[in-house]
């Protein structure tokens, strides 16, 4: 029974996989799950083993690179707010601890040369910085306009080069902004995307700090939890070197958002959210990517949602009628 | 007078660098110059300091950065074939000392505000991986294919947001293979492009170790030490927060190159170039770009020579004669 590892696997879309994993298992098969991080959520998902601790403290990662599992997914970072207001935590977080698991796992590949590790990292759109074209092509240059972007494009260079030499067997995937996120709004300039559905949905009231013609590129949580266990098991040669995957989403306004919840749940539903412009958030929302064209994801059977309204759907069916 | 620090500054781009420095000065003023590497040549520029030692080595990058330099120019790194074959080497040399260096600086920066210097660094065009498009733009990803360009990378990422944060102001420069070198050849697979020429100028036989169909992206040192002061003296905030350039160069083939070399020193002297095909240098060589489109660089002020006639002249004036 392969054994996995889920770093970062308290967050939501860690749970979202240990979930995923629990039910459908690794490529059909059972495997038996370690989740490791900082803190759970109470209710986590019964896996086989939960580990907690801080992978910024020394010899944490030695420790569970020793462990020698067959799939580690690599999710655990300080997210992009905080890696801006705390420069020093976000690349002890962010950077650092991902350099010393890659080590660890390369000492582990010297002692036995068999041993050579799935590794996937979810890496972010934030790898990216405007100006940008109108869809974003696979060739597209990474230039991060947030540390946090040089933090996650920094780990997936490391990550190439050591699978390139054969000690792990790595890939990033850059996910979309991930929406729905159930549970309560937070601090990340991003939460809005999620708040203006999620909110009136639960019968709240949701702030807008953006005018509805922004747009930007989403998947679901679903969608997110699949394209790890996709890459998971993915012949990594069709990668042909380039192991770092812009994966699909949808591109779409917030006044598509809006009219896709509209459609759904109705007018008194969407008369719960209230414009009030935010001069900070609509910065830092300009420079974020808007669209993709993400053709090789698509060819290696990486799929997302097809519109919002499904991405809508998703949460009412995943997380709203859970609750 | 303002002060300028050399990492690399033994190395024939540096040396090159300093006389430069030494005859013109910085932006047309005199400025106290000093070099850093583990070696220095025989007859090096007479720089007001010269200093040995490894900047691998714990403390050394702090020690310079409490210097307070105003510009550093950074050139100093393992080579690509040695990076390659000592993985552990490469990154000790090519990565963490400049993260120290940074991580310095931005020290030096906090407790002085208005401590901002300038630093330059050299990156390589190994930052890319084929397969390419006819021309490199300047926006096409970065996608290595050696442990080299992977450093270099990665190092251009970590200058770029140290800088956009404030903490000093970078840049990183992309050099096109840089030829004629002058002295001896290197074990480096990209010394045939500055041997054939340099060796039967010298009256010596030359080995052509690929078909002379071979497209690749060349510069002269004479260039390079022209790219690393009109770095030194830009106006950053042109660059847009985007901090890292490809640069200018000639794109020919060898047989173009052996052409040029005939109409300059004639028949006599192409024969002794000698074509003894090398499986494993052409596999290497395959993997590199062949030709640019830096826009950007141009209309920044960066020049090269316009063909590769010019290239062989300027070895000719700066090193042939000289000797």
């Amino acid at each position: 029974m392969s054994r996995v590892l889920i770093l970062g696997g308290g967050g939501m879309v860690g749970q979202k996989l240990a979930h995923r994993l629990l039910d459908e298992g690794l490529q059909g098969a059972a495997c038996e799950i370690t989740c490791q991080d900082i803190a759970f959520p109470s209710g986590a998902a019964p896996v086989a083993h939960q580990l907690t601790g801080n992978l910024a403290d020394a010899g944490v990662m030695e420790g569970l690179a020793a462990q020698r599992y067959d799939v580690i997914f690599h999710l655990a970072s300080i997210v992009s707010g905080e890696a801006e207001t705390n420069f020093d935590l976000g690349w002890q977080v962010n950077m650092q601890p991902t350099w010393r698991l890659l080590e660890a796992l390369r000492a582990e590949q010297g002692k036995d040369p068999h041993y050579r590790p799935r590794l996937v990292f979810t890496s972010s759109i934030a790898v990216f910085g405007g100006p940008y074209p109108d869809k974003i092509s696979d060739t597209f240059f990474s230039a991060p306009q947030t540390s946090y972007g040089a933090q996650k494009a920094i780990c997936e260079t490391m990550i190439a080069d050591f699978s390139r030499k054969g000690f792990i067997d790595g890939m990033s995937i850059r996910l979309p902004t991930i929406c729905v996120r159930p549970g309560k709004a937070n601090l990340a300039a991003s939460s809005f995307f999620s708040g203006i559905i999620r909110e009136p949905l639960n019968g709240l009231e949701a702030i807008l700090p953006v005018p509805d013609t922004v747009r930007h590129w989403h998947a679901s949580p679903r969608a997110a939890a699949g394209f790890l266990t996709h890459a998971a098991g993915l012949d990594t040669a069709r990668l042909e070197g380039r192991r770092a995957l812009n994966l699909p989403g949808v591109s779409c306004t917030v006044a598509d958002q809006i009219e896709a919840l509209r459609e759904i749940a109705g007018n008194d539903v969407v008369a719960r959210i209230r414009p009030e412009p935010n001069a900070d958030i609509m910065k830092i929302v300009e420079g974020w990517p808007r669209d993709f064209e993400p053709e090789r994801a698509m060819s290696l059977g990486f799929k997302a949602e097809n519109d919002f309204r499904e991405i809508i759907n998703i949460y009412i069916e995943d997380d709203l009628k859970r609750a």
